[in-house]
């Protein structure tokens, strides 16, 4: 019997907060496509917390739709973007930025993050107009590896997709996640300065649904909502966005939120590293790469759902655990119990 | 100051159930991106409903998210789309479909519905390799001029398809208003029985978002969850789209929802009438297109939110009123008062 | 037994001028992708007789090609072009201009051109981002019907693109037929200050095959080249191309080509006229569209190859015959000693 | 003073008889599109040729614009092509193939070519929608690299492709020079034994321009003319294509051609390795690839055009040379002397 499941963030609804400002104005007639007072609202708090008072928020619904919609529109027909291979665009997005028309040029990384290093060497390769050439780098924080980037190496790369004539795309579907890390040292106001866009996830950080993306740069602002509505992701009912977001952004819930999602993370963390289980990517995050072997795995798997990652040599498998705004202590506690039964520590 | 706003039938949010039901099992974990119990039994029930057994059924979030992923994955590169020169996927969809690469060839009408010999038309001009290849034709019911199809209309259009080795798509974001209409003879089994695709619209009829796409023809069934992906409409807490199409389909609420923004619509187009006011359309279901004169559209405008939709000789004014499930009596009412009011019948 | 096709002004070779030239350098050494000498000499003269320093020329191999590159560099993803129903782009093309992603928004005209009140009732029409954004205004010369456009025509036309904010195309695969006719009062430096961009055909005027593309608003210039190897238009062997363009472009040999058409079309035309045949438009160039019966179409058939184009009331058919470069007097001579037999006139 | 250019084997024009063979038929009217007798005898002798009596032949100007066509011609939206990293669509077309929609999935390679273990282990990872579906495996023979597929391998690779439901599609730019090859042991008729399509070079191999594309699995047959009018490859006077694939096909001259080139690189080559030069790459070809050190490729750039690939520690280039058609004996001579010169050997 399923007791929990560590497969995502994104299992249950919404935090009770979020249900209960739907119900209450539910019968509210109110302009559709987001030009309503709760996204102007949700945005004005975006702008102040993260320091931009003139950029662009545009909410959309899900995190594909908005690294496609952000990127198709940056671009011109022959631009290319740069990502690290293990990058959600090049992996888990069934091609969508390749069905826009750009290629993803990527980049082989120990720990999912680029460097000033990765981007110049694709930049020196993409010489000529028999090559596509590189236009926008993009990132993610956290990545899907679970890593965060921290305040230098933030701002080197921005530093060098400025010398490169490169626009930074940070992806931060789990931006709570990286925030919420002990180590992490960058700040909201921080992405504005060193991106020229990003986007604040809400799917995996307690809203229903919802990603508010952030153009800081005045030059991806022109007609960005005829981009939206193009790419299908203009929500008719666009307010349940701009409600969400401003719930979340109110008395600092998504940060909160965040918070208890990396507290129960760090309880399972700790405690499997106290066993001596070894993990494949050193995540500071929500998401844990421990290794087990086929067994473990198995038996693990009987009240516990978790999501095989890789195959290793001798038997090992790398499995990933995800730990959520909704996860209980509880659901901790028994994973860690279950790991000793199945290790035997 | 004003007191109802006639833009459209989505200004509201979902029906009260519809919420009860999500804030119930808000904190379950479920299975991501549709794949759990909520989609599986609201495909059944449509199945069952509309009489299509084999049929796959897919949950989107909007419109033109279906209509773009539907059409696109239904085509091969050089093949184009008929549809009506009003047709939402030719004027309200920012080129979403010529975006994935096809051609809309437009044909004019009086009414909004296309009918065999328009196709007959449009199939006979394109011969060679030089032209575009006409292979699907989109219709919608009712209309984006508030017309319906007759079951003998659409009959005859499907076999005109068959012939011509077209495939039939019709766009049912209002199907519900279609089908709530006196003059309607067409049920819900005829649609699967006529039609390769269409879909069946939740935004306008009382969900919060989301429209059910049924796949009838097998041809169309491929990897179609791939299509949905990879144009960004593969929603993560897909259940959202299943729990909401359970409810509208449990004990009729569908239907019963249709039918009260259709009384609204008749009471307003009966008083009209009687006051002697002019249509632009003859349309017997929720959407209504009276022409007034412009110092009346101002008057209304200031108690009464209606769109213009165009401006004919002598002054006078094509305005479009749109009742919604949520539409009170009262709204109605209000607007024939205020009607007799400004042109002092 | 055929003697003569009027099909169209592309059914032979090259002017054998072109073929001497090519033989006598074949087995020089030369840089790829219109990179070489005679590129450079090419584009340098037609510069020159356009009178058009600052432009940029690039040589492309075929009409859609080169219509479909410039359109799709020209654009963002939301634009849209206007082109008349009659335009190649739209018509004959196969969708070329949508696989890049953009919509043709037509308008019917009479006679095959646009004018500003086309284009401002198109503009006025597309007004927020539920909507394509009007862009590109495209229009040919000589158009698809045979007929020009006049200095004053063009001119009006080009000021309600700027005041519209609309880039203009003008497709010159007949150029040489337009500037060729009798009525045309524009001179080659008209086009680069009319016009944004516009190609010189060479295709249909005495090439072995090539069009010169020319960019005229320095907004187009960048990265153009990226533009046509992506889109399969970068000839490896460029030179192929210069070489040509350069010879048409020498002694005035292009527009001597054209006034040969031309000629032979007057013939034709002004002897059907004499004959009392009706023309279906009124066509002063080197494409003519008569009128005949049915059974005189079978009979002209039986000596002359001829493009049936339409159908009209009462056994009426339009055909359209075509003279070129090579087409020798005798056979306007036959063919209208063909149509008095017929006709009986 | 440069004495002769090793860039590419596309420098010169055409071998002389295809162009005596245009001149000759030059003025003859003929029908367009490729649909004249040229096209039809050319397209029987390649049947005849590489023993497929049931296969398609289209003939194209390039081969960016063959690639792209024909793969875009043969995908569904979210499916993708498996390419060896070093493959030119995914280097040197400017991501064509992606700007039709479709990802290419890379596999590094030490010569590349593919084996099965490449694509087995890119099938593998790809299991649901979130990822791309791949669906056709390109290679190249002779490939980038000038590495050649011995039967066995290319045996190897369709039986794993038919396996995995994978199209095989092989980029013949240089078939002739992988079959002049000493090492080569793959005839004519294995090609549409082994490959479901593949293409017959002739841009570098003796005709001005063109590319002889065959199509062997019927599933691909359907409409493919309508693919190439609409990616712009469809040439007005396709006889031109036709009449030199049926002269490179008349007594053996493709082979005759390519043996040409070969005997000169091998010329090369062996004087190369004589010397003691080491190769980047062990191409048995007419692309070599000998690494020099900066101040030798200085000197010998002085007399001959090569092109720098790469850089290698302690000062070392790799260049490319290229062998053509029309490359003399003398000017192999004259090189291997000069670099006795500057290599002081």
């Amino acid at each position: 019997m399923i007791k929990y499941s560590f497969e995502n963030d994104y299992s249950e609804g919404a935090h009770p907060r979020i249900l209960e400002a739907l119900a209450e104005s539910n019968l509210k007639q109110r302009t559709g496509y987001g030009l309503d007072d709760e996204c102007a609202e949700a945005s004005e708090k975006i702008r102040e917390i993260f320091g931009c008072p003139g950029a662009q928020v545009h909410f959309l619904v899900g995190g594909t739709q908005t690294n496609m919609t952000a990127i198709a529109a940056a671009l011109r027909p022959h631009h290319a973007v740069i990502a690290a291979e293990t990058g959600h665009i090049n992996v888990h997005e069934t091609g969508a930025i390749e069905a826009t028309g750009h290629k993803v040029l990527t980049v082989r990384t120990e720990d999912g993050k680029l460097c000033p290093a990765d981007i110049e060497t694709v930049a020196a390769l993409h010489t000529d107009e028999h090559m596509v050439q590189p236009r926008l780098v993009y990132i993610s924080d956290s990545t899907e590896v679970g890593t965060i980037y921290h305040k230098k190496e933030l701002k080197a790369l921005s530093d060098a997709c400025r010398r490169l004539g490169l626009l930074l795309f940070l992806d931060g579907a789990r931006l709570g996640a990286a925030f919420a890390c002990a180590e992490n040292d960058l700040r909201p106001e921080d992405l504005p300065e060193l991106c020229d866009m990003f986007y604040i996830g809400g799917t995996k950080n307690g809203a229903l649904f919802g990603e508010a993306l952030v153009l800081v740069n005045p030059a991806l602002f022109e007609d960005f909502r005829w981009m939206i509505k193009q790419k299908g992701g203009m929500l008719a009912k666009g307010w349940l966005l701009g409600l969400q977001f401003k719930l979340l952004f109110t008395d600092g819930l998504y940060w909160e939120l965040a918070a208890h999602a990396e507290k129960q993370a760090a309880e399972i963390r700790d405690g499997l590293k106290e066993l001596g289980v070894e993990f494949r990517w050193d995540s500071p995050t929500n998401q844990l790469f421990p290794i087990f072997n086929e067994e473990q795995v198995e038996k693990l798997s009987e009240n516990f759902r978790m999501t095989e990652m890789d195959c290793l040599d001798g038997n090992r498998r790398v499995v990933r655990l995800v730990t959520s705004w909704s996860t209980k202590p509880e659901a901790a506690e028994e994973f860690l119990r279950a790991v000793r039964n199945v290790t035997g520590y």
